[in-house]
């Protein structure tokens, strides 16, 4: 814990922390994500059946693709932090460009908690964006 | 605010709210989640091109649709609380039956926060279960 962090400073931390995850995983390394994922992590996207509940079945989840993605280019659109305390959601629209991925659109919420290690995130929901 | 809320009594609160505002949206009336969504509420759903960002833009895109669902019956299913403090993440799959939302599998996060009006929905996250 010990500093306190401004919302600007919590704002600017998570989003970068984000865009490190994301240039890893472009590259086909989950390993950025599941190092900032907290132990009790839930998590949601279009290829499972229902939501996962802990690092462990994440971990599964990601190793199954480790080295099968490949972005060039990417844009993290008009992120947004709702910090209040301990917690803070995180939302923002993504485009990827190039690679496998090419012009694939998502929606995106991630809620970072603040742990003693650091911020960890504790919900990961990505979507397709505009299916209907 | 007020009184000290066990974890175990806001996930009970927060089921009970999302439960009445999914019965009142199963007969068409979005006003059930109009009126638990905070001002600063944001929010995606399959339907969108980007995110919303206020309570204002929700409420045109709910009025939109009112009177136009029609769901007899539904499951929310395995819902789970992760609660810190004035924040907290409930999560969970949903399946709708009868009307014309037959045999629909979501996945929903909602981020409540404590309001002095009381709990209040911030982020909004509806998706398809497994659509790749």
């Amino acid at each position: 814990m010990g500093t306190i962090e401004t919302d600007e400073q919590v704002r600017s931390a998570l989003i970068e922390m984000e865009l490190g995850a994301l240039h890893r995983w472009g590259k086909g390394d989950p390993s950025g994500f599941l190092e900032i994922s907290a132990p009790d992590v839930v998590y949601f996207d279009p290829t499972l059946e229902k939501r996962i509940d802990n690092h462990k079945e994440l971990s599964a989840h990601y190793e199954a693709i480790r080295g099968m993605i490949a972005i060039e280019k990417h844009d993290l659109l008009n992120p947004k932090v709702q910090r209040v305390g301990d917690l803070a959601v995180l939302t923002f629209n993504y485009v990827s460009y190039g690679g496998n991925e090419a012009g694939m659109r998502w929606n995106c919420t991630e809620v970072y908690r603040k742990d003693p290690v650091g911020w960890r995130i504790i919900q990961t929901h990505w979507s397709h964006t505009k299916t209907m």
